[in-house]
Order: structure tokens, then sequence, then C-alpha cells
């Protein structure tokens, strides 16, 4: 079967601030495929960006050496801790797409849970089990799943804005009923980034145009192959 | 002006040769902006790979640290002569958009020009300064350009399977009119999407289909503000 990986992310910052606290970065794995790390730095704008930028920076160029990713989390915990001296904090999840194990590895050191959707009828699994930030207690270690790359394959990852989003209207955003129901706009070439956008979207409709926090959403999808070329495409785009 | 910054990575690899020698990275700049790194490894296949692989991380890991360009390019080529004994080279671009600068800046260690397309009428400018391979001898410098971040600007770079294309049948590919004449294309939230594929398409033709080099293209765009919201976008695809 020729499956075809497609990556998205779409974040946005808390209203009124110019800069995410969120670090969203990719990196090419030595021994094939690609990592993501999603940073959430603790509070909000320059002084939460510059946290999730070190431990962003750390942990890529520890993957990018072919470190793995249970070992490249817990470096990135361990030099957060000694940088800030265990008073600040972070949330890290690592996605990667290990083309030499044929999975995708999950790493996650956040409360926020991470959504899996396999198979045609969308069946949603939901990683939940209890997960610690960086960056404060000694000798915190991520929670790692390992998910077979197959067809029809979502992963979606978010930062807390995501959780928190409607929170002062009253009206919580249920993730996993929202992605199911919003299943069928994936299709063909844009199938991850319809879901990602509609994620954000809702959530920033919740917070009625104006995020209550910054705001991040990663979704990674292993669908039939799209593209008759054999071509690598990466796009960037944002206001400046 | 309300601006908006479009990246756009097109990437194949050799026919028959699973792996492109070629990297490309983007990294965040830490204070404000992202920088591009296009990396051709010498020769092709595994080995072109590991070069450009080390070479790119290296860049990455310096950019990341808010290393300024023309620092990182010496430094990978320093990096790159130790680690392999002056005995391999590999070329290396850097395109960054700066924030703090409000500038483009373009650095080359590649024969491979530069094409800069500035405003409505589509003005043409070839960064083409006589500029060095890292890797080989002691010292080299790469060649920096600069350019005030403004609206209807596109820089194109590219590797030299460009440059091959078409050799085989004795066709080559004129990239500043190839360029000019797809301007056009050039629209909306798919501006620089466009162009690179464009480029890419027209190359891989020009070899009939069996690229006899890898081959890849960059372009960074930066036009009137297509987005209503303030959302920053990345998405990645690929065969796997």
């Amino acid at each position: 079967m020729d499956l075809e990986l497609q990556v998205a992310v779409a974040k946005v910052s808390k209203y009124a601030v110019s800069e995410s606290g969120d670090t969203v970065e990719t990196i090419e794995r030595p021994h094939g495929g690609l990592s993501l790390v999603l940073v959430d730095g603790q509070r909000s704008g320059k002084s939460a960006k510059a946290i999730s930028n070190i431990v962003a920076r750390k942990a890529v160029s520890l993957l990018a050496d072919g470190v793995r990713d249970g070992a490249a989390a817990r470096a990135a915990h361990d030099y957060l801790r000694t940088m800030r001296s265990g008073q600040v904090s972070a949330t890290l999840n690592i996605v990667s797409v290990d083309l030499g194990t044929q999975t995708i590895v999950i790493s996650r050191n956040s409360h926020c849970p991470v959504l899996v959707v396999q198979g045609q009828e969308g069946a949603l699994h939901l990683l939940d089990e209890p997960s610690e930030a960086i960056g404060i207690h000694p000798r915190t270690r991520p929670v790692i799943s390992e998910i077979p790359i197959a067809q029809d394959l979502h992963v979606v990852v978010f930062t807390d804005g995501v959780l928190s989003a409607g929170e002062r209207v009253g009206q919580r955003l249920d993730v996993p009923a929202f992605v199911h129901e919003q299943l069928p706009l994936c299709a063909g070439e844009t199938c991850a980034r319809a879901l990602a956008d509609a994620l954000l979207n809702r959530a920033v409709e919740l917070d009625q145009g104006r995020p209550t926090d910054d705001i991040s959403v990663v979704v990674v999808s292993v669908v039939a192959r799209q593209q008759p070329d054999t071509v690598r495409r990466l796009s960037v785009r944002f206001p400046i």
C-alpha cells in the first residue's frame, strides 16, 4: 500500500500578546523520517518563549544527532531544570515518524492528552496517562506510546490553550468529539491541514476570537498516497 | 502594509536512489523570524545524505542559539573540514527572514546562483558572485546579501540538480526566464508553493522524469497578507 505522510501545524498567540510562548519545530531523523517537537513554556509572552525556545532547541539538536526520543525528552528536562534551577516548567511533546521501525512514537510530558484516530471508521483512542511537565521535579520521564504506521492514522497533539478555550464563557471543547466530527474534512492532499485548522479555529471561536492562552495544534496523518510524484514538500506561512 | 511570509520547499532524489543527498531544515530564530538551511552533500545517496545531515545539523543548531548567519556558515565549514579532513565538500545556503532587522539575509556557499525577484513588475536580480563550497579549503567564507523585506519579494534558491537538468538531452533550464514566466502563477495563499513546484517539475521534466541528480528548490515569498487570521502554519508532505 502506498502511503503519504502529512504534517500540519497551526499556532496562534494569546490575545494582545505578540509572541506565542509555544514553540514547534520539525527536524529530519538521521535514520529516516522526521520528528516534531511541541513545547509550551510556563506563562505567556517573551518569558514563556525564551523557555520553550531553549527546550525545543535542546530536544531538536539531540534528535538530529540520532538520540532516541525518550532520552531526548529526559535530557531536555534535565537541561531546563539545571538552567532554571527547577523554578520554571514547560510541557513537551515529541511526535516522531520513525521510518526505521515503521512506527509513530509519541512522547508526552504534558497534562494534555494526545488523540489517536485509526482506521476508516475513525476509532478514537486517547493517550491520557498521567504525565508531568518538565523542569521542576528530579528525574521526570516522558510517557511514551508507539503506534505502527498504517493507512488512515491521525495523531492530534495540542497545548493547553485548546483545553482552556471557552472557559470564560463556560463552554469547553470536547476534542475527541470535535475531531471525530471533522474527519470527513480529511480529504486528499489537505487532510492534516484541514484537521489542524478546524481544531485551532474552533478553539479560537470558543475564546470569542481572543485566545486566553497560546494555542498550538499539531496533526500527523498517514493517508493513502495522494501525490503521483515522490516529491517531499514543506510549506510555512505567517503574517509578518 | 500587512504582509505575509510564505516558504515552500520541494525536493526530489536522483532517479533510482532512495535517499536524497540534499537536506533542507527550517528553524525559528530566537530574535524573531526563521532560517532555512539547504545543503547539498558531495555525490548522492547515503554518503551524500550523511554529509548534508551533519552540515545542516551544525548550522541549524547554531542559528537556533542566535548565532549570526555568517558565523554559522563559517562554523559549518570548519566543522565539516575537521570531521572529514578536508576531503568532502558540500554546498550550503542559508536564507533567513530576520524580523529584527526586517531583512532577508542570503548566505551562499555554492556555485548555484540565487534568484531575487522584486516588485510588481518582477524585476530579476541574480546573486551569482563567485562562491565556494564548504569543507575543502581553509577559511572558506559565505557570500552574503541582505534585502529589505517588502511586498512582492521572492527569493529562489536551488541545488545544482536544477542547473544540470536536461543536460543529457542538451536542453538547459534558463532559471531566471522560467521563474519570470511563472510569476503570474504566484497568487494568494499558494504563491511560494506554486513557484517551487513549477521549478522542480520543470527540472524533472527536462530530465525526462528521471532526475540525474538530487534536486531541491526553496522559495521564500513576501506578499500582501492573504489570511485574515494571525495563525502561523507549517505543513509537510511526502510519500512513505
